[in-house]
C-alpha cells in the first residue's frame, strides 16, 4: 500500500545499495522552468553514414576497418580511458608525511571496448525486437566470461560452448593480458548524456580496480548477506517490489523491473534478477530471453513517454572478474537505467547545486514516475506514426 | 615536486574528504569531440530586466514585490524544495519485514532561500570588485547566524553587532520556526548548470537533516582528527598545497584556492581556510575581505579561461547549524566550485556513463588545469575588450 503522504510532503528516502539518501521534494514540479531546454532531435538518419565510424566496413580514426558485420561487433577503443600497458608507477610509501595521507595515487590498467548493437546507424535499442537484442546480451557474455578469472567459481558456470570472442562475428577481442578486477558494461545514449555518436552503441571498461560504484554497493551486499543469513538484497528487493506493485514498470519470470523506492533521477529504473544470479554466465537462455524483453520493453517506453528518443546512461552491475567466494556469492546481477529527462522532450533535470554540494533531490515521487511508465507500454510512437 | 609520471599515465586518486576515488586519463584529451555543444551566451543583457522576478521592484511569481534594494536581497523561495510546515509522518517501525528494511524514508523540513548578489541584472560575480562582493559574504553570514543553534559554541563566535536580517536592508529572513540542522549556500550559475535566471543569485537551504555530502566529509574530517592529534585535514592540506604550489591558482593570508589533488571536474576549485575555521562566523574581518579577493580572482580566471560567462556550480561547507562539540570543532570552512566546461566555452565534460555507473573520471589533470588558471589572471576578458 503506497504511503499517501508521501505523495505530498518533503522527505528523504534511503538507498539500501548505495548506504546514501536522496530528498524528494514531490510538491516542486510546479515550479515554471525559463531555463536550459535540449534540441529535441528530429535530425532524420541514414540507416548507413559514410562518416560513422561505427558503420559496417568503415575506416576507423586510428586507421582500422570495421567488417562488414551483421549483428555487433566490438573493438577496442580508439581514445581508451585506460590502455593495458604503460609506464610503471609506484604509489610513494606511507611514510606518515602529510603528503603521503593527502596526496594518494595508484595506477591503474584496464582495456576499454566498444560495442555496436546493429550495423544500423538509425536505430536505438528501443527499435529492436527483443530477438535482436538477445545477440547483444550474448556477446556481452562472451566478453565477460573471456575476462572472467579462471578460478573465480563463476568461471564453472560460464558455458564451455562459448567460443572465444576473437574468432566470433569477426570480433576483435584479444585475451585480456592480465587479470583485470572489474569489468563496466555501459551505454550513453543521446547528446544530452555525452554521447558523440548516435550510432546504437555501448562501451566496456575493464580495470584493474574495483570501481567505486560498484565497491559501494557490493560493502552493501556483502552486509546485508551476513546480517540476513545468507539473504541477498536486491532479490529480497524485486521480491518486495514485484508484490507491491506500485513502482512495477514491468516484469517477466525472470526479471523485475520498476523505479527503485530510492531513484535519484525521475524516471531511473532498475532492472533486477528475480532469482539470484550473481552475472551474467549465470543466466540461462530463458533468462536471457527475458532480459532482451524487458530491454525492449523499458527502452520502448522511455521512448513513448515524451515521444522522442530518450537519452539516458545505462550500466550493468554484476559480480566482478576476480573477488573473494563472499564478493562473487553476495553479488547481484541488475541494470540501472539513468534518463536526465523531466518534464518533456526539451526539459531535464539538472543534479547540480544542492545535487552536488548536498544532496541528490528529485521532484516527482518514483511511484509517480512508474505510473506513467506503465501507462505508455505497446508499439513504439515513431512506428505509430507511420 | 609534480610526479611526472602521473601526467602520462591512467591512475586513480584518493579524495580523503570524501573517502573515495577519482580516474585520471591525461591521454584522453586527445580524443575528437562530435558530440554536443553548448550555445555559447552571447546575448548581451539589459541592467535592468522587467520580466525578472529578482530585480529591484519587481513582482514575484507569488504576488510579493522586491524591494528597491541596492547591494544583496534575500527573500524565501517561491518553488522551495523544503517547506517549514508540512502534515506529520511518521517513519514505519523496524520490524523486521522486508519492507521496513528497505522501503526506508524520512520526513525532512526546512526553509529555503535566494539571496540576489547585485541590484544589476546583467553583472555577475566575475564582473564584481572584492568591496561589491563584501556584502554578499557579510548576508550569508547573517543567514548563517540567524539560524545557529544558541546553545552551539558557534553562538558565542557569532558577533553581537550581527543585526537580525529580517531588519538588514529590507530582507525578509524571519526567525526559523525550529533549529534546522544544516544550512547549504550555494550558487548555480549559468543555464548549463540548471540556472533558469541569469540575475546574480544564489541559494540557500536549510534542512533538519545532514545532507549526504556534508556528512562524508565530516565524517573524514571527525576521523582525521581524531587520528592524527587534533590536527584538521582541510588545514594540513590547504599548508601542504600552499608549499607545493603546483595546484595553486591564487592565495592571501587567509585562503588558498586550487585545484584539488582528487578534482572530479576538469577546472574545479576549491577554496580553503588557511587558518581553522570552522564556519563564516569565526571570519573576521581580513578574512571577509580576503575571502571576497578570492572568489573575484577566481570567477573573473574562470570567465577568461574561455572568453566567456563561465558556467559553475559553486557551494559553501562549514559547521553544522547544531551538532555535537566534535562535529563542530572538526568542521572546516571551505567552498567548491564544479564547472562543467572541459575545451571551450562549448565543449562540456559529461559525467555520464563510466562516471554514473563506476566512477567519477577526469581527463587533464589538476596540475594541468592548474597552470592553465594561472595564466589567465588579470583584468577581465570582457572589460579588456571595450
Ligand atoms: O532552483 P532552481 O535554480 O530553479 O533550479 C536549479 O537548482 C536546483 C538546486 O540545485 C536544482 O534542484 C534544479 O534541478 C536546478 O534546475
Ligand atoms: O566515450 P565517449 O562516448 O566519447 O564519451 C562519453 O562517455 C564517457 C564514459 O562515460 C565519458 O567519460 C565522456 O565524458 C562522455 O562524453
Amino acid at each position: 500500500m503506497p504511503d499517501a503522504i508521501l505523495d505530498d510532503i518533503s522527505h528523504r528516502r534511503y538507498n539500501p545499495l548505495r548506504g546514501s539518501w536522496v530528498l524528494v521534494s514531490p510538491h516542486r514540479t510546479k515550479r515554471p522552468w525559463q531555463g536550459q531546454q535540449e534540441a529535441a532531435s528530429k535530425i532524420e538518419l541514414p540507416q548507413y553514414d559514410p562518416s560513422c565510424y561505427l558503420c559496417p566496413g568503415n575506416k576507423r580514426a586510428q586507421g582500422d576497418t570495421n567488417p562488414k558485420y551483421d549483428r555487433t561487433f566490438v573493438f577496442v577503443n580508439d581514445y581508451a580511458a585506460v590502455k593495458e600497458q604503460q609506464t610503471e608507477y609506484e604509489s610513494p610509501a606511507q611514510d606518515g608525511s602529510l603528503a603521503s595521507r593527502l596526496l594518494r595515487a595508484e595506477s591503474t590498467t584496464g582495456k576499454c571496448y566498444v560495442i555496436t548493437f546493429s550495423p544500423d546507424h538509425n536505430i536505438t535499442l528501443a527499435d529492436m525486437p527483443a530477438e535482436i537484442i538477445l545477440p547483444v546480451i550474448d556477446t556481452w557474455t562472451k566478453i565477460y566470461t573471456a575476462h572472467l578469472d579462471p578460478h573465480s567459481p563463476l568461471a564453472r558456470a560460464a558455458k564451455p560452448t562459448t567460443l572465444p570472442p576473437s574468432t566470433t562475428n569477426g570480433h576483435i577481442v584479444d585475451q585480456p593480458s592480465q587479470q583485470y578486477r572489474y569489468m563496466q558494461i555501459f551505454e550513453n545514449k543521446g547528446q544530452a548524456m555525452g554521447c558523440s555518436n548516435p550510432h546504437p552503441h555501448g562501451q566496456i571498461w575493464t580495470t584493474t580496480s574495483l570501481p567505486e560504484e560498484p565497491s559501494l554497493e557490493l560493502g552493501s551486499l556483502q552486509r546485508y548477506r551476513r546480517e540476513q543469513g545468507g539473504c541477498n538484497l536486491l532479490e529480497d528487493y524485486a521480491k518486495l517490489e514485484s508484490e507491491k506493485g506500485e513502482r512495477t514498470v514491468f516484469e517477466n519470470s525472470s526479471f523485475w523491473a520498476g523505479c527503485p523506492w530510492w531513484a535519484t533521477w525521475p524516471f531511473e529504473i532498475m532492472v533486477i534478477a528475480k532469482a539470484h544470479k550473481r552475472a551474467l554466465v549465470d543466466l540461462d537462455q530463458q533468462n536471457k530471453e527475458d532480459l532482451a524483453e524487458v530491454i525492449a520493453d523499458i527502452t520502448r517506453r522511455y521512448d513513448n513517454l515524451f515521444e522522442t528518443s530518450f537519452p539516458y546512461s545505462m550500466g550493468v552491475h554484476q559480480a566482478p572478474l576476480t573477488g573473494t567466494n563472499e564478493e562473487i556469492e553476495a553479488s547481484h546481477f541488475h541494470i540501472h537505467f539513468y534518463p536526465p529527462l523531466l518534464r518533456s522532450a526539451t526539459v531535464r533535470k539538472f543534479l547540480v547545486g544542492y545535487e552536488m554540494m548536498a544532496e541528490p533531490q528529485r521532484d516527482i515521487t518514483p511511484e509517480q514516475a512508474a505510473k506513467r511508465l506503465r501507462d505508455c507500454g505497446g508499439e513504439l510512437y515513431r512506428r505509430k506514426l507511420r
